[in-house]
């Protein structure tokens, strides 16, 4: 078989193009010689004489659409590829502008810029920034989310925990994401009860609060539990998409007929961001992924704690959840991690209103007024209004 | 609620444990205080006030069992975890060894150690070396498997280059990575034609040849193309397990009746191993981990080319392939990228016969002989014996 004897068709490409942008470290002919490769590597991943002439080579390969320094021994290359090679799945998008290219070092994807309909394409929020208020009739402030822990707690435990918890009218009560269904803690007595007991305290307070379970696990158990779920009465679903791919998100996003809000959280997604210089920077995996793929919330490792991530990764963040992305909503982002009501006010001024605050282990630190803690973080939050913003 | 009102309820564990092994890097303190955090940031995630007395201190959180330096400024630390925290899936193995750790840099998990029934719990591979080779009838030498590319060839060219490949009368015949189900290359007549090519050509040489279509695509359409291949004759599955979880390769190894032999595909996998400080080693990852998610054969990028991986990585992962893992199979591991006759030796001497070789763009360097150019390759496989292994 020559290639002689093989007539070029066509591919029925459109010219339209959607473009992933890396970070390269080395010398500018090894940065450079580096995109060349990716234009390859990406797609057809082949030795030259393999690639024959024509719509293969002059449509199909990725291209270095700009090319610039963007620091000592580093460079910015932004490569191109058509359209007609994604497929409304985030794995496809992951595969066609990180698939082999993370298989080197000194390459870090640091962004994605797709077209409006490829976004439409993509699953996407169902109920983004604004969906989320209206669910939760908070027009304006931070929303709070509780944490039910320790793993270790009998089902029994954790919804006297969340009963405590809805008593002090946050928002939102999710799962740690270590509880699974472990022999001492089953899931479905555990999204029964927990269900229940925030359902009891909400209809007292007269406080709308979501309960939302960990669902993350493989396939078929994930859409048993989601499925489970529903019909129990969470108000959401937490989703590790690092354990289980960004599509498992975009699948529960795309669940009719009555879809859940859905959380993003950043459980062995750590490799892809913690080497400054390979991976995937903040914005991408924390932003433009969950958000493609359908969560309403992303949480990650916040900065000012033992994580490598600084304040401006975590603004940029926040801008990836917010930027003008097609007709995709923005989302929420998060700042987890040792929250109390003394950060409130410079994480106000980082983030602005639109997005979550995590209540974990520091809220309990008197076990008898729970309840009054989480009261008295809310209570701020209302106080202080958007136009307190940045004082 | 106090900590007091809530009576401790035993947990039920059994004493037996799991454990991970971490390479981290650091001071001593530094190191040490790392190695104490992952004992509660794997676990239970949380501070100590909400850490109860009794079973979940005693017996939930993780252990460090061992602990010595391991080099300059770097230790490695034995961390154990109760048995009752596994399932059976790998995304509860992956988040209880390196779900939370892995958000942090300078932390490598470097090793697995799971009782011989955990082990029995996962998928495993369906085949193994034994199976795979009575399956192809080839008791010793090494395995050929020839790729298909590139991406943008249609169903009717690569069957074309499949049918040469069959007649050079290579053992296995794989689809590229890259090659999903995009219009001008679809799933269905892809795989229809290229079993139809390999077919005619296997019942001419008399050699058998399995042809291997990628299925890697989000559920349900990772089973569907699945069931596809199957139904149409397919010989086995290409499945990339960072796109959609190392969990879709244990699905399939776990789909009854007839089970197709998989091989598991190192693409968006990059970001756990290009930091040689942080991540997962190349032995775990590209050896235990596709072995206990259920993959016959382990593909990952080999040394000597452009990825910063090392002969001895690669000799690890072989050896992570084959070593004892109750009653897990051993599987292949495969020297990939720019194998050609030249590097026979090279490669036997390292692997030994129980190794696959992947035949892509430079078996291909005349076209029109590109049979002729398989079979030479596979004769000297053929007259090179094990007894020659060394050599």
């Amino acid at each position: 078989m020559s290639h002689a004897s093989m007539p070029e068709e066509g591919l029925g490409f459109s010219g339209r193009r959607f473009s992933a942008e890396y970070h390269i470290q080395g010398s500018a002919a090894q940065a450079r010689a580096c995109a060349d490769r990716l234009c390859i590597d990406q797609t057809v991943e082949a030795a030259d004489h393999v690639i024959p002439s024509g719509a293969i080579r002059d449509e199909l390969l990725g291209q270095v659409t700009a090319w610039e320094a963007a620091g000592p021994m580093l460079y910015r290359a932004k490569i191109s590829f058509p359209i007609e090679l994604l497929d409304g799945s985030v794995s496809t998008l992951l595969h066609m502008t990180f698939g082999m290219a993370g298989l080197h070092g000194h390459v870090r994807l640091t962004d994605l810029s797709l077209p409006d309909d490829l976004v439409a394409q993509m699953a996407g929020p169902r109920f983004g920034t604004t969906g989320l208020r209206n669910l939760l009739q908070v027009p304006a402030r931070p929303l709070v989310c509780a944490v039910l822990k320790p793993l270790g707690f009998t089902p029994r435990q954790l919804a006297a925990l969340a009963k405590e918890f809805a008593q002090g009218e946050v928002d939102m009560i999710k799962d740690d994401q270590s509880l699974g269904d472990q022999p001492f803690c089953r899931f479905e007595e555990r999204v029964a009860r927990c269900v229940e007991a925030v359902r009891d305290a909400s209809s007292r307070t007269g406080k709308r609060c979501l309960y939302i379970p960990h669902v993350s696990s493989p396939w078929p158990t994930l859409l048993e539990r989601a499925s489970m779920a529903r019909k129990a009465g969470a108000g959401g679903l937490l989703v590790c998409p690092g354990l289980i791919g960004f599509d498992a998100l975009a699948l529960l996003a795309r669940l009719g007929p009555i879809p859940l809000p859905l959380l993003s959280h950043p459980d062995f997604l750590g490799s892809h961001y913690v080497s400054p210089d390979s991976g995937i920077a903040p914005p991408v995996l924390f932003g433009l992924l969950p958000r493609l793929a359908g969560a309403d919330i992303s949480i990650y490792p916040t900065y000012g704690l033992t994580y490598p991530i600084s304040e401006a990764d975590c603004r940029q963040i926040a801008a990836s959840c917010r930027r003008p992305l097609g007709a995709c909503p923005s989302i929420f982002p998060t700042a987890a991690g040792r929250m109390t009501s003394s950060r409130i006010d410079e994480m106000t001024t980082l983030y602005g209103q639109d997005v979550v605050y995590i209540l974990g282990s520091d809220i309990r630190r008197e076990p008898d007024k729970i309840a009054k803690a989480c009261r008295q973080f809310v209570h701020i939050l209302n106080r202080d209004g958007p136009q307190d913003l940045g004082k």
